[in-house]
C-alpha cells in the first residue's frame, strides 16, 4: 500500500488537533482508498522528534526521542522515509514563523510536497514566493494552503479550480478576520466602541495584543494571497490597510503595572465618539459597518479598510464571527459566488489542512 | 509528460462547454503541472467519435469519424489508449441519462476515473450506487460528481473533506433549484404566483414543462445525493417531496392548440389565492417563503419543501437564482458553513467538472 509520510513542524493547537484528525481517519483512509498515512517526525519551537517508519500514531509529545530542532535534517529524515518505501513525501508546517516557509523551496525541490495555514510564504516577500512556485512547477510536489484564508472555509482551491477553468474574476472581497467580524456583528447604534473590542477580548477573541487584530495585518496577509492567486504581483506593502488603531495609540505602551489589554481598551474609549459618529452615519443611511478587504483585478490594487454596505449586502448578513469571501467572475455574474462561516479556531483550520492533505492521498491511489 | 485521456458521452450544452475549457486551458496545464490532457472520445445521442492517441483540441463535432454510438466500445478505447501511453483514462459523462451511469462500475474496474454532472448515480437505485462505489475503493479509480449538486458550486468536495477530517455533520439544508430559487425571490406580496411562474418560463428558466422544477424532482435527486454522502442509505422515494404543483394539474394535459407552458400557467392562476395566503402569513411573521431541500442526520431523514424562514436567515438573502447549501456540524457550529450563488448554467456546470479533472491531473502530476 502506498504511504504518505508526514513531516510536522509545530505541535501547538493547530498541530496538535491536525495529528488527532489524522491519527482517528487513519484506518477509513486505508480501507476506503488504499493509502497509509504514517507520521514521520514532529517538531516544536527548540526541539523536535524524527520518527522511525511504521509509526502510525502519536497521542503525546514523544518525549524518549526529543533531539534538537533542525528542520532542514527534519525535512530529509521525511524525504528519506518516502524514498525507502517508494511513497511520498509532506511536510506540514503549522506554525506563524518565517523560518519553516525559508525551507519550502528546498522541501519542493526535493520532491517533498508542503501544506500549511501559515500565511508568511503567500505574504511574504515576491521573490521568495515566486520561487517557492517554480520549485513546485519544476518538480511537481505541491504547495497547498487552503487553510491560509478562512481556515477551513473552501476559498483558495476553488478559485484556483475557477481560474484553471478558464474563468476571468473581476474581484474578490470578504471579511477575513473572525476576531473583526465578531467586533462589528456585535457593535449596534448605542453600544461604546471600546465596550465591544473589550467583550471580543474578555471572551478570548482577541489577540493578548487587540492592536494585532484592530490593525488588520492579518487580513492585509489574506488579501496578498489572494491577489497573487488571481495574478497580481504585488508585495504586502502595497495592499493600503486603514488601521482600526487610533495613530496615538499605535507606538502607546501599556504602563508596567496593568495587563497590556485592558489598558489598552481604557485607552480606545476616549477615541469613541469619532467611531460612534461614523456608525450613526451608516445607521442613518440604513448600512452596516464591515472590516473588508478586497482585490480589483482590473485596477490591479488590493485594500483593507472600514467599508459601509447595504443591510441586504450578503456582507450585512454575516453573524457571530464569521468569515465571508465573495469572489465576481465572467461565469459567477450577475451574483457572485460566496463563502461564508466561521473561518479560525483550531479545528476547522486543521481540517483545512486535512483538505489538502486528502488531495495528495486522492493522487496516489 | 504524463498523459490523462477524456472520453465525452454527450455533447450538449455542458459537454461542449466543457471541451471548450479543457482545450483552452491545455497548453497552461502542460506548462504548470506538467500533465496532458487529450481529447480521446466523444459521443451524443446515437452517434460517438473514437480519435487517435494525440488529439488535442476538438473545435466542432467530428463529422468525419462518426460511428455508431456503443458506450463500451467507447469506453475500452478510452482505457487502451491510456494504457499504450502509461497515462489515466477519465469518462465524462455530460448526459442526464440512466444509459451511461449503468456503466459506471464497468468504466471503474477497467480503472477509468468517471466524472459526471449526472445525478442519476447518486439518486438512483442504492444498489448500484453501492456497486459503483466499491469498484471505486477495489481499483482506487475514482467517481467525482461535484457539479451534481450546485453546479459549480463547491458543496460536494468540501462536504467529503470535512467528513473524511472526522467532522461529524448534523444537518445540511439549501436551495437547490436556480428556478425555484427566481420565483421566490422574485415573488413579493401583491404579486400573482401564477405571473411570477410566467415570468420565469418566459425568460428561459423553467423547463419547457414547468411542472418539472415546480414539482421539485430536480431537488429530491440532490438532496438523495447529500444524504447518501452523509451516511444515510436511502433511496430516491424515501425523501418526501411537497410538489407546488396542485394536485388537479399533476396528471392535467395542455390542449393540443396551446403550448403547454402558456397553458399550464393559465391554469395554475385558479390557484393563486391559495399561495398568496401562504406568502401573506409568512410576510405578517416577517419571515419569507423558501424552496428547500434538507437531511437531518439524527433522525436520518430527508425532505423538500416549502419552509418559512425569518428575513435575517442566510436563505432569505438569496437573489436573482442562487443556489445555497448550509452545512452545520460539530465543527461548523454556532454558525454553519454556507456555500452560495449561480447553482445552474453550462459555463459554471462545466467548471464544476473541470475542478474534478484538475483533482485527477494534480494526482497524476
Amino acid at each position: 500500500m502506498p504511504t504518505l509520510h508526514v513531516g510536522l513542524v509545530g505541535y501547538g493547537l493547530v498541530g496538535q488537533e491536525l495529528v488527532g484528525q489524522m491519527c482517528a481517519a487513519a484506518p477509513k483512509l486505508e480501507k476506503e482508498i488504499g493509502v497509509r498515512i504514517e507520521i514521520a517526525a514532529v517538531s516544536r519551537s527548540r526541539t523536535m522528534a524524527l520518527l522511525p517508519a511504521g509509526t502510525a500514531s502519536l497521542t503525546e509529545w514523544p518525549k524518549s526521542q526529543e533531539e534538537e530542532a533542525d528542520l532542514k535534517k527534519l525535512g530529509q529524515h521525511v524525504v528519506d522515509l518516502a524514498a525507502a518505501s517508494g511513497g511520498r513525501a509532506l511536510i506540514v508546517d503549522n506554525t506563524a514563523s518565517d523560518t519553516p516557509a525559508e525551507l519550502y523551496e528546498a522541501w519542493l525541490l526535493a520532491g517533498a510536497d508542503v501544506a500549511t495555514p501559515n500565511k508568511r510564504a503567500g505574504s511574504g516577500p515576491m521573490s521568495r514566493y515566486e520561487k517557492i512556485m517554480e520549485a513546485s512547477r519544476q518538480t511537481g510536489a505541491r504547495f497547498l494552503y487552503e487553510a491560509t484564508v478562512g481556515a477551513g472555509l473552501p476559498v483558495v482551491g476553488p478559485l484556483q479550480a475557477l481560474l484553471r477553468a478558464g474563468d476571468e474574476v473581476d474581484t474578490v472581497e470578504g471579511i477575513f478576520s473572525g476576531t473583526l467580524s465578531y467586533i462589528f456583528n456585535t457593535w449596534k447604534p448605542g453600544v461604546k466602541f471600546s465596550d465591544v473590542v473589550k467583550e471580543a477580548k474578555d471572551k478570548g477573541f482577541t489577540e493578548p495584543d487587540p492592536r494585532d487584530d484592530l490593525g488588520g495585518t492579518d487580513v492585509q496577509r489574506k488579501v496578498t494571497i489572494l491577489a497573487r492567486e488571481i495574478g497580481l504581483k504585488i508585495e504586502l506593502d502595497d495592499v493600503p490597510v486603514k488601521s482600526l488603531v487610533p495613530e496615538k495609540l499605535q507606538t502607546w505602551e501599556a504602563p508596567a503595572d496593568k495587563k497590556l489589554g485592558d489598558a489598552f481598551v481604557e485607552e480606545l474609549a476616549a477615541y469613541d465618539d469619532e467611531m460612534d459618529a461614523l456608525l450613526e452615519e451608516a445607521e442613518k443611511a440604513n448600512e452596516v459597518l464591515r472590516f473588508v478587504g478586497s482585490v480589483d483585478v482590473k485596477s490591479g490594487k488590493a485594500s483593507v479598510k472600514l467599508g459601509r454596505y447595504p443591510k441586504d449586502h450578503p456582507f450585512a448578513s454575516t453573524q457571530f464571527a464569521d468569515n465571508i469571501c465573495a469572489v465576481s467572475s465572467k461565469w459567477y455574474t450577475p451574483r457572485p459566488l460566496v463563502v461564508q462561516g466561521p473561518g479560525a479556531g483550531a479545528a476547522v483550520t486543521a481540517a483545512g489542512v486535512f483538505s489538502n492533505i486528502m488531495e495528495v492521498m486522492n493522487g496516489m491511489r
